[in-house]
């Protein structure tokens, strides 16, 4: 029989499609994705072409320039310039559209992605999403700041060349609040982070748990929304990104990129996006809410009673899918 | 400059992107669609083939056998069969897999779709809705009912017959809950139904309204999500579809298969999802909760931004986009 089981994080119930399940390889790749060049003389963020953004609000230099490039994104969805200012009419509620919008590229490499980078690599792009949440977070207008990365035409990318993006946004989203005010509440009913009560459970199950290094879990969590998707939780309690240790941040980046290979070598590099869910940096220090990042391979589709109900069919066991990642081998 | 526009329903804010906004037309179909047969004597929901589907538990009959037929979906999420059991264990919330998953096969003939119906078509599918709504409502496991259609590719369909599917759950969803509780504060605060506020709105501006009948009005709402997203909704307040005279359920059909067809026309039959957004039927008669339709064209993707902070960048102009489907023609 199917089963239906509860996300104590998002207070949202996820059928377990038990029997209608597929076994984990029959998610891998169908063709080959087309092999791409080093470098690309179109493509935007190739070395040479950093004309074709605006210029870089920050970089990480190395000897051949720069390693990792920030620059505001050319289709910004908001506006850096302006006014934050609110209307409220009747019903009616507006902001103006003003924030950030940046695109950080990963690496000069054109053809390749974070699970082939280097563990060296990946921590300057860690450092550069803690620098970038920081410097956001800093604008008095900006309430949020979200940082994530599309890899791949179904995951909403249109550019290959590795790269993640920031949008820091004038308002709190209501996902955000929501799972905020959640953790509060389990907090003051039971004294306790639910992200700390949960790491320990994992730890103890073992069975969704599938990497672990020093300071960080990789598991897919007990009710999983979708095939593969997975949580990189940090083991010390803290609700910001931006209280990462330089110990600890390098540690991210060293399970972030062994988790990712672990998924391009088992399903033979599938689309996916990640995005990092932290509390907005004016709640530094609270005990009730806990940092992690969010891991979505984009192996089905939403449908109908996706959208329409907010509830998920997952058509894989996480159980199975961690034992699949488990067993995957990575450098 | 870009505007947040808030949706006072579902309480998200959206960006619309109207520096990156998109012209109405810029949306239609790239490629033709490959025409579809009459008939397709491999297909489980054509007339001949009813022995590939459970055995029916639903039918309007014609003097051909069946006009509408519904049927136990043969790969269900859920099972039709057993006990609801809630098991509590520290953090861990669990519930069988029990509830229902029905297949509403909506005409006979292959290649058609609603905006090709004729509107007496339509109402024998909207009829049926209600029917099996009052049905799976009447089972003591189910706390929530669902009703949606998956139209093409995009929207995560695999049969092209024109169908529509109704999942029983035996939890109601968080998404559900919150809307339902969301109203209820609105009512408890202003003494008046937010969806009745908003189609007293909505009818005054005028300018996102692109269709009107007797008892129904088709808008696209003031803070859409997505790229011509629309909500059909009733005049006369009612939480709940199973309140619908026999004279609203065929003025319901009226007006969705001319908004379709509208879409159909317009944007060259883009894949869409529809779902009926409708209080339980415990709930019959409230005054606070409105229900209603929603319908998602699948034109453009969810990428890690939404998904990591559930806010939606909308580069279409809900003003727009109601224009070109006023002006689109159809009988």
């Amino acid at each position: 029989m199917p089963e239906l089981r509860y996300n104590v994080i998002t207070r949202e119930w996820v059928i377990i499609a038990t029997e209608r399940a597929k076994r984990p390889d029959q998610f891998k790749r169908k063709e080959a994705k087309k092999a791409l060049p080093a470098h690309d003389p179109k493509c935007p963020f190739c070395p040479g072409n950093e004309a074709m953004t605006p210029p870089a609000t920050f970089t990480i230099p190395d000897p051949n320039n720069w390693n990792v490039r920030v620059a505001p994104n050319k289709f910004s969805a908001l506006s850096r310039e302006g006014e934050r200012k609110r209307t409220v009419k009747g019903i009616r509620r507006t902001v103006t559209g003003v924030g950030i919008h940046e695109v950080i590229v990963e690496t000069r490499a054109h053809n390749l992605t974070t699970a082939l980078l280097t563990d060296r690599d990946v921590e300057l792009v860690v450092d550069t999403y803690i620098d970038r949440f920081k410097a956001a977070s800093s604008d008095p207008r900006v309430e949020q700041v979200t940082i994530f990365k599309n890899h791949g035409d179904a995951a909403g990318t249109s550019l290959e060349h590795p790269h993640s993006q920031l949008i820091a946004t004038p308002i709190v989203t209501s996902q955000l609040r929501e799972r905020l005010s959640n953790a509060q509440a389990h907090y003051d009913e039971f004294a306790e982070c639910i992200f700390c009560r949960v790491l320990q459970m994992e730890l103890q199950d073992g069975v969704r748990v599938f990497l672990e290094t020093e300071h960080f879990v990789a598991f897919v969590p007990y009710a999983a929304f979708t095939p593969f998707s997975f949580t990189i939780l940090p083991k010390r309690h803290m609700p910001c990104i931006a209280e990462l240790t330089d110990a600890e941040a390098a540690d991210l980046a060293r399970i972030l990129r062994r988790a990712l290979a672990k998924l391009h070598r088992g399903l033979d590099d599938p689309d996916f996006n990640y995005v990092i869910r932290t509390a907005p940096l004016e709640l530094y220090g609270v005990k009730y809410y806990h940092w992690y990042v969010s891991v979505i391979p984009r192996l089905t589709k939403m449908a109908g009673f996706e959208l329409g109900s907010g509830m998920f069919i997952n058509v894989a066991l996480p159980e199975e899918n961690a034992a699949f990642l488990r067993d995957v081998k990575v450098d």
